[in-house]
């Protein structure tokens, strides 16, 4: 028994506008389909630069509704080329009122699903806090034709919590739009402990639930904005290196660290059920003893 | 700032009797201590062979009252040696009542505290449900002169949960006593990715707790018992691998697969602070949306 999805990550980087970077994502959509790829996964805010590297009123003009613009243009390629597509767009709920969100197409325009990403980072370069409220529809996967899509984005991904609530629902992989680069100020050695941290919390996902995994990441060098230049920010170089995983943790493709790239790789749904057999970690869990899990701090 | 503790893994194989064993591990604690080791880790149910590989009632034999004769044992050499030892015992608490428990010394003969098992594996080969009832300490670190120590048994390392709870619960480094081994009919490709999720999973609970972690696993092959052949066993090749990853899931010293080792590395405690300030996942933990944790399933 086998189930295969061939799904395709575009890892992409900032072309300059909104239309610049939907035609390379058209482009990539249109190559995808035309290798028999029937799932995508782009990466996180792909329409424009990684605008949080500083706190700036104006970068809210980037956000757009939801249903927009944005969902029109990439659900109509979703429906024309019959593609499941995982979107990641900056969603304006409201004035002052605005999300990271994760929009996901199943071969049709409409909207199949939504995620708002739920744990929002706030770091040096990264001030995430000051756009995005963080998400209010919980940790829900996405039904779709091909089966059922656990979306997180960035930030959820250092949180075994998220992926496990996603595998309790029943998801059949975990996706991760990401937006993750280096401190330019950084030496090798900590850049190479942050990026293999990085795959390895993930893996440590796909194992521990016995779920495949893909996570498209951005590249490109994108510039400190001028604030943030003031305030020591040196810009950020996206480190790449998308990856798609096994339910074992099995690194089963991975794209390089600096250029756009359409990473496609033939995943099997159907191995989770052997996985889970040899390793049925989901029978043992202790749920009468994890109470405290949903504290802050055990003090 | 720096909090060095230097510790040691004693990856060791079943030599035929508790007397040998216990022996080996004398050495072991005295090699440690002749080098400047401040804690040893053992490994899983050291006192003998792994004798879950069948169900058998003549080995609850194997069993012992904590405190008891290796604890007494034990206990003298980590007074007389100065050392922090984590030991795993096989705990006899009641006729028809036993534990898979590792129990912590602290420089003294007396115990320091103790974990029993949570989370039990029943598996072809790996049959505990039939001798250990889980545990009912919780996920409780253990405080000792070094710090807190997060110890933790085998199976509860494919558990993101158990990391959490002691890192929570303000662990300084997490500790794995452990005994697993492949199969000998599973190809090289199975038994590679067994043993790389194996160490993965756990390199994830350090970089998603930012914390360190030792795991020391046994070595060596174990033959089928007679009534496990019977039914097709065919014994157990311990993989070793055991190792130690610093708060940023890098692996800082690691064993070989198939020999008896003393593993030593240097482990700053400190680093945890800096690793989790750029890095500071336990602040935006959702935990007003992970009350599903406590569910078997979401369904």
């Amino acid at each position: 028994m086998t189930r295969l999805v061939r799904a395709a990550l575009l890892q992409e980087t900032n072309r300059g506008s909104v239309d610049a970077n939907l035609g390379a994502i058209e482009a990539g959509l249109r190559a995808a389909a035309a290798k028999g790829v029937q799932l995508v996964l782009l990466q996180e805010l792909h329409n424009g630069p990684y605008f949080c590297q500083h706190e700036s009123v104006a970068e809210f003009d980037r956000a757009e509704p939801i249903p927009g613009p944005s969902t029109a243009r990439i659900g109509a390629l979703a429906e024309e080329l019959k593609l499941v597509v995982v979107a990641s767009l900056f969603e304006r709920r409201a004035a002052g009122l605005y999300h990271n969100a994760a929009v996901v197409f199943d071969c049709k325009k409409e909207i199949c699903g939504k995620y708002r990403k739920m744990h929002i980072p706030d770091d040096p370069a990264f001030y995430e806090k000051f756009y995005f409220t963080p998400g209010d529809l919980g940790f829900a996967p996405i039904q779709t034709s091909l089966g059922k899509l656990g979306v997180l984005v960035c930030w959820d991904q250092w949180y075994p919590e998220a992926a496990r609530l996603m595998a309790l629902a029943g998801a059949d992989l975990l996706l991760y739009p990401t937006a993750i680069g280096w401190d330019p100020n950084d030496d090798a050695a900590e850049k190479s402990r942050q990026c293999d941290a990085w795959v390895t919390v993930q893996r440590g996902h796909a194992i521990a639930n016995g779920l495949p995994l893909l996570a498209c990441n951005r590249t490109g060098f994108e510039a400190a904005p001028t604030s943030s230049i003031e305030s020591g920010g040196r810009g950020l170089q996206f480190w790449g290196s998308s990856f798609v995983a096994g339910p074992q943790g099995e690194v089963l493709a991975q794209a390089s660290t600096d250029n756009p790239e359409l990473l496609i790789a033939e995943v099997d749904l159907a191995r989770s059920e052997s996985v889970r057999r040899i390793w049925p970690f989901l029978r043992d869990r202790r749920i009468d003893a994890y109470g405290d899990l949903l504290k802050r701090y055990r003090d």
